[in-house]
């Protein structure tokens, strides 16, 4: 940690502040250059409140010069994590699909697509039983008969599945469900983080709309500070001026967070592009940017279109873009 | 709702989904235009999944022209919202001040915070005793004992109590809060928006960092729609670009926000800014735009000022700011 | 400003690096932190390019402590700017109203505003003649013309005049315009912004749609550094994820500014918000935020009303507010 | 374009508003809903201003239902266009590369390069020779001097050249450029671009840092509306919240534009980035998502690389990656 004091700064309050930090066993090293004088900090700076020290009035700015992460950094942890989830792996140059509607709606429908996506190569079924929606008019999901419905889908396909929890009173709901996802809303839902920390199940935290890399990455340090080291990061597009499409894909949050991080990465072209047409493109430049995976919304295309969201691309599409995302994930390496 | 058909549509499909709308009781009305074709919708359209819409291959577009919200929307309740909690008004004209420390620390200082913020003008007493932190490993609030100094410096001071719920497993320790206010983070936690709609007290919900007006408005109609009446609007800065500042106060907020809607606004200069030295002229920017009031933290300036944040001006300021404001206030109307 | 070193650097590398500061006249202070090192630089390195220490192999991150401008600094020159146009000041303490139409129509028109303006208390008025328009087949002023014509309404009413420029080669055309502006959209025109700090006239330099605090003092320095000491700051909003307003008036522009500069700093209500019942709120919280002015569009409500933009307020408006405006920029002091 | 009336309008003014669509050749059909009117406009809306409508007091909102680009729409003009520039084909299926330094520094610096890239598959030489910098106190570019030694590496190398122009008066220095580079700060400098539509070039135009896809389109079509219709849109990251990446690479952008226009599309991982190791896997995403080329920074590794930026690769690492681009570009298809 640097701190960088105010030209011509009070003498006793600067004697103050280094006394202050040698209390807590922080030596400051002094630079006094030609308008400012820094404070270059040794010593565990960890668990200094950066707030505090720039609200001192001698102080003009401080910052950081390690992260705020530990148990998810790359730097202490140089191997991938791979997590294996019935017989797929996720992570460690594994390429992972996983695929399903956007909610389940009824017994046939999901499990028809699970039969489907399988055999088109997804190792996992994704499938919304508890939907997030903006309107507390909409459709929330069939909720624990959904949860139901997809465990019937994984006796009939073998896969493993995968859905979203938006409050931690559901967990009980969940205890049989192989992958636990956690929503952009509530990627700082910290409570609910902390009560997934002490779970033993693979958690799938997806970016929030307008979290930057470290704050995903700090969400991530919750639910590993609770002891549970299975967390699969997800880029699921960001907030930005642009309209024309639903959110904006950070491409680079792929290679950036598997940088910092040794986490599995992996992507949601659906969500980040809210549009069927642009699900292939988005899919195969997040597997050539480097992603462990992605999570691909696909319906089944029923006489009645109209029930199907706009995202989600019909399983034929899927099985095309399958083929092409393996060629693609070789030319990542 | 209108939608817009694409160049040359299928003419059998045009068919279906005329017929699907009428099935739902609701009449196109068919525009001809040069290149393109629309459709005015008449009827209910409030239950039309648009997504759904969107993604016919018909369809190139669909724009909704009504406001999703009901009981927030200023057009079917023209009145203000007047909201009173114990001798305090919020809504309706007044301008009301909320004031106190960021957490709450020790029984000296929030009893000591509340009677100079009271003697000041402020009518309100904040304090924060469970502290949403991006870092696992930051100090996370007082909590339960927090609750419990916040009633003694309400005994001691008679200012009603405004403190920040993260969970909803935590409800019954708010049963003698005044206010429970909803932080940016959670403010599309639905769960606890919906728990939060069945008691009856008034709860102050904050803008996400990155919602939109529209967003905001719809997680009080979740809290409305349960039959809670009682939402007090907050508008307390948005994530852009600009990272001088901690977030943007978006001073626009206030005047859309009382035109959209009949509840009171009201705006947070402390976290928007994340500075107190910008809290003064926010303040006073803030209650010329017409808000109802501001929520400010404060902090009594000890002798070891290491322990506040950034972010929050002395009781001496805030008591020169309150004076300042009053004549603001009525220069807004 | 402070160099990052990577865990373990090459020794070599290290050496080289101290080496090539020190003939740049650099001196390099270490302090070796538990797991970083890093470089406190002392001696002139505004000369210094950042990226390229950055693309170091060596090197993890390097930090700046010191601000990129000099002439517009307000650390080397702590006392206000104030500018003096005819009549008019601007900066040091006065709140200064520019007031005009969107796009000079014609002699009565301009005059007309002119007069009505004037006697509310505007001292300068605006009309645009160069439009920048997003279209190339919209409506683009009346350009040459629309010049003559502000010199005439300059001539009936005795306000000076501003006006935008799109284009250096403009420059002859605005011999005779008291105050050149620069748009959001050529901020960063830098051989426009080169050829302004040749001249002896005040620039009007509007933030850009994505521009930092720092980036538009940058641009202020371009002119400076020419020799043209003349430039006021103007707030007129920034593009964020929120539609509904045209852009966001970020409204701790206003002190910030003034904080980091001498110059005067005003706000533009009318493009910010693109809303002309929001322009009066608006106004009143730039006044109340400290600005130094305002530049306000203003029409005279013909019979005609389609040929006025949305953005305008009636000069009726404008008097009213006017008369607020004083009462709240004294309290802002 | 559908005009949506307020509640309750003054009929009169309706009538009016009907009269003055009216003269000018426009139908409005009234769809009456149950809570508001919209008129489906039928008639030539293009040279309609949409803010002068939306100012009425009786319009609530108008929406624009037509792109308002015509000579850059795809809709018109199905067929990709083509651009050939020496051997070099851009467009229709083709994916080209163009490779440089940032800055021409030396002639054999760009020589040594020109002949390293050509050598790897780059069919286009770049280097800039007037560049435009935030700060006036940096490097501007080797200017007159640098174009000079541009060509002097296409006549070693045969390979075209494209630099960047920031001034139309320096339109005589690039007669013999092959292409002109408008870089995102000019996106919106409508008076080059109007310059640049005069003449028989092709125009490399960049995405502004906050612009849409439509405001991209719109500034092509400035271009083509005078004449020239050689025009390559290239997405070069737009900026967000993010700050660890100098920008972010918008993706999504690439298939978008191409559907919406006949141009080609290219992507610039180097300054989207701004990181040497990012650029590698953002290219190969750029190549995936269907771009018809890119355009890389490359720099020769010299004895001292601190005069090299920090988001430039080495020859040998775009050797190594324009191979693989190969095999991606014909997954995307």
């Amino acid at each position: 940690m640097v701190i960088i004091l105010k030209s011509d700064p009070d003498k006793n309050k600067v004697d103050n502040l280094r006394l202050w930090l040698e209390e807590r066993g922080i030596t400051a090293h002094e630079t006094v250059g030609i308008s400012k004088t820094i404070f270059g900090l040794v010593g565990d700076t960890g668990s200094i409140d950066i707030d505090a020290l720039r609200a001192l009035d001698i102080v003009e700015d401080v910052k950081r010069i390690q992260e705020p992460y530990k148990l998810a950094n790359r730097k202490f942890h140089p191997d991938d994590t791979i997590i294996k989830i019935g017989d797929a792996l996720i992570g460690g140059g594994n390429f992972t699909l996983i695929a399903g509607p956007c909610s389940v709606e009824s017994e046939e429908q999901i499990c028809a697509i699970a039969e489907r996506v399988k055999a088109s190569g997804a190792v996992l079924l994704r499938g919304g039983a508890f939907k997030p929606r903006t309107s507390p008019y909409s459709f929330q999901g069939l909720q624990e008969e959904g949860i139901r419905l997809l465990k019937k889908a994984r006796e009939v396909s073998g896969l493993p599945i995968v859905s979203e929890i938006t409050d931690s009173a559901q967990l009980p709901l969940f205890e049989d469900v192989d992958v636990i996802q956690v929503g952009a809303r509530n990627m700082q839902n910290y409570e609910l983080l902390r009560r997934l920390g002490k779970i033993d199940k693979p958690i799938l935290l997806k970016r929030g709309l307008s979290a930057t890399y470290e704050e995903l990455i700090m969400s991530a340090e919750y639910i590993m500070s609770g002891g549970n080291q299975k967390v699969i990061l997800c880029e699921r597009g960001i907030r930005t001026f642009e309209t024309y499409t639903r959110n904006t894909l950070d491409i680079s949050a792929v290679p950036v967070l598997k940088k910092l991080t040794h986490l599995p990465v992996i992507a949601d072209p659906s969500h980040a592009t809210g549009s069927a047409e642009l699900v292939i493109p988005v899919s195969k430049a997040a597997a050539a940017a480097g992603a462990d995976g992605l999570i691909i919304e696909v319906h089944n295309d029923p006489a009645n279109a109209l029930c199907d969201g706009a995202q989600s691309i019909r399983c034929e599409d899927f099985e095309m873009l399958a083929g092409k995302l393996k060629t693609i994930a070789q030319c990542a390496k």
